[in-house]
């Protein structure tokens, strides 16, 4: 029968599943000094997020000098590191430009996380400054159907669950074809990233027509990037939806102080409770998210 | 050019017009101890909701014992005494069922505050008890064109402003023959009433389709009844709009305590500053609600 | 999995039911010559709206001179007259301002036609003349949710399938506690009346927002009113809607002149088929519809 | 003050314009014997699709032997023919997967057609058969803000006025840096193309979504793939849309027969009266689409 709040779809209406993105690959200390770099800072900042209310980690590993890795063995210590500290969900990026398919889905095999990102399709990947009124970069994000079956294979041989990452509309539309063809199995999990020029607007209205597109039993987070972060985090948990905050995605607590992985999430956890529902453990994530 | 939050409408991104709805005229003590009765009471509430970050202040007059009255002199002494204490703006209900339009006129013209409710359409008014399995109420709210008309009358005549609550997409769609005939001016103020059982049910979805109705320059506020309130209140920030709490609309804070109009507002006040906005003071209220 | 056109609801992609609304109670033979009036005249125009392509023929009795009618007698009349010539399914209007629930529940227990009308909710019923700077009537349709309760009773216990005419978004709502209580059972037909001042606006837009809200097993068709009528049809019709059409709702051809029952049937008939459906014969409506 | 059928912007609610697709650069004789190939040929469909209610041409440029032609003599040629026997607005297309930037931006200089594509995004462009139950082709569709840019500017310096192709929500959000940065002016003329793998998906809602999207100034027309485009077409002129046909992005009538360019125009344009509206001559076209 019909929900007044259609939205919800496989989410928990109760219980919301905070993602911490740890670390992300673009930015750097010179921008912000709590980005974790080593395995031994990530799993800190892994244990503290928990700690504050999230239930996952999203990680892209790092050198100790903070430039993005791609090698297995830079993302086996992150694993073991934040495995003996703490219970929180581990989920391992794959997303990158100009670097070989073979290379990211490498580190997804051997390490075998319980989570990887799964980015759904191609876009302009860019900024423009209104203030300095020129585009400060402007790439092509390069996804094409084969390389994501590359992904979806690696990750249904190692038991590794995708989060189908969405920057626009045809991306969740995306999934569909791979359903058909037997690639992905239902119940999917769907981040919807929103505000990164090239990809959808960051809007509620935009938010809501994305959640119109998903599968009745998909579970789903929204990813909001930089100031429209909390806004639509806000929104989100409105329509019974769980979240992602942390550096990678944003710097910033509302009232425009910088801050840390933990104090993010905790921002993040306080708004989960400010509409009624209660941050799920790892556990309850795991079963959210049909984890095995 | 295209604004990627384009729900803001004539509202102010910065700075969220909270509104208190001090009493109602449903609810009794016997529910709520805090509901406040008397003149003075009501004064001391709108002072502490000011206070609190409350702009706006809606109100019905009770007598002593508690009862909805439509007096003139009921609503005289409520003005009186708020205007003697606090400098938030003074909002009159005029809904009720079963009294006659002249009655509820009357005190408008006589006491004319800044602003007051004006219900723009019929409707069902209900409540399905989903644990009890009935129908606790069932009444059917009549506001007739003609009878809008007479109130808008009045208000222009004494210089009031009135705010459209709407509880369902038609009455947001009766302001525009209003308009056309030169009874209502722009820019209109409307209340986007959602979760009462007959008008539009609560949800995200169904609060950006109701401002996706509203004119360009209209501002907008939510108003979500009872366990809805808050969730709204969230999105209702998030897409830039006005949001109004208070004993009449909900008692209690989101953790599920019963609260005061006070820290009903705070509740809201902290919300408004999580998605990085401001609340408004009476007299960024004032201008924003392009109150004279 | 996910439908590119969800929209589609419990309806049959291939086959679109079309409806005639043969009289209606409110226009004349002085506006239009061609409205039918006696049993024989509302069944000829039966058999030739089924001639062409309509399956459903929805009907308000009239008296001979024109005048509606709520007689059980002249109900009875019809309805075998039409049986006499047609196949067609026959479903009963129900509403009214100011004609006693009693006198119209009557008729239907009597009659026990295939369907009949069941008005969701109250509102204002009004008409504002842009040309004319006034409103031309002003009305309100009262249906509350113990007279809604009457009809639906009677209607199950004469076997009738109720067609849960909505004018807002609230009427579609209104359906689910009486669904929760028990006294309406999925799947279950909405009409979407669009177009009536007080009521929802006509727009493509508010369409697609009312088929969301309705339950996954619904059917739906849409209904509008005056020169909204055909773009209504057209956008129906590509979101695997059902339409209906007749002089009751609409007395003109895409092209300005005026039709007969047939003709409008006929020019939607062809829109079926232009968006590469084909019109359902009453069989296949009654599959479609779930009748017994 | 709001409109009911909002999703007009800036067109004609009276006045359609039907463009014609008429060779695209895919699709072979073998396919469908009636693609126009040489300049002869496509003057003469241009003038077809004219007399049957086009007022815009939209044109890839082919070999004598069909195969996709990126020279400017070929452009100049179908250019000169086309003129000689129409009045037809001449659009030039734009895009392509492997062909130099700069090969596509110099016939549009030396040609200066009255409007080009302009391809606002990257995407995957795929199709997936579901009765092979594999994917047929597999391409990424780059288009980058730089070489965006590069024909924006070529487009400007010529007198062009582009038509923004896009395929997906973000590719409409490119446009704001665009115009912020000066180098689109508004009005913009926007093409939503709709069921191409990659992008949006097909269906009304969707529509109504990227609709939503546009600044209010903007002229759009929709762009259906293959079975899609009635239902889309049917849609869009509803909502007071433009519609384009032809045989590059289908070869089919509704009724399943494959078809001349002529007849496809023909359907459209009794779909374009079927719901009240006329079909622009070129020069309402002119006027519609602020061509000088």
């Amino acid at each position: 029968m019909f929900d007044t709040q259609e939205s919800v779809k496989g989410n928990d209406p109760d219980k919301a599943v905070v993602s911490a993105a740890l670390t992300g690959a673009l930015t750097t200390r010179d921008q912000c000094e709590d980005i974790p770099y080593t395995p031994e800072e990530i799993a800190e900042d892994a244990a503290a997020a928990r700690e504050a209310g999230a239930s996952v980690a999203h990680i892209h590993a790092r050198t100790p000098e903070g430039s993005p890795t791609f090698e297995t063995e830079a993302y086996r210590e992150i694993h073991d590191a934040v495995r003996e500290r703490t219970d929180i969900v581990v989920n391992f990026s794959t997303g990158a430009i100009d670097v070989p398919v073979e290379k990211r889905v490498a580190y997804i095999e051997e390490t075998a996380p319980e989570m990887a990102a799964l980015n759904m399709g191609s876009m302009n990947y860019a900024k423009y400054s209104d203030s300095r009124e020129e585009f400060v970069f402007d790439m092509v994000f390069e996804n094409s159907f084969s390389e994501i079956r590359e992904f979806v294979t690696a990750m249904a041989d190692a038991g590794v669950k995708p989060e189908l990452e969405c920057f626009d509309t045809g991306h969740v539309g995306n999934a569909r074809p791979l359903v058909k063809h037997g690639d992905l199995d239902e119940p999917l999990q769907f981040s919807l990233v929103m505000g990164v020029l090239g990809g959808i607007p960051a809007s509620v209205e935009n938010l809501a027509h994305q959640v119109r597109q998903l599968p009745e039993t998909a579970t789903w987070q929204v990813i909001g990037i930089s100031r429209d972060q909390w806004p639509l985090c806000a929104a989100a948990l409105s329509m019974g939806g769980n979240v992602r905050v942390g550096l990678e995605d944003n710097f910033y607590l509302p009232n425009g102080e910088m801050a840390t992985n933990a104090e993010l999430v905790e921002q993040a956890a306080r708004m989960v409770r400010d509409v009624g529902r209660e941050p799920a453990t790892p556990d309850e994530a795991r079963e959210i998210l049909s984890l095995d």
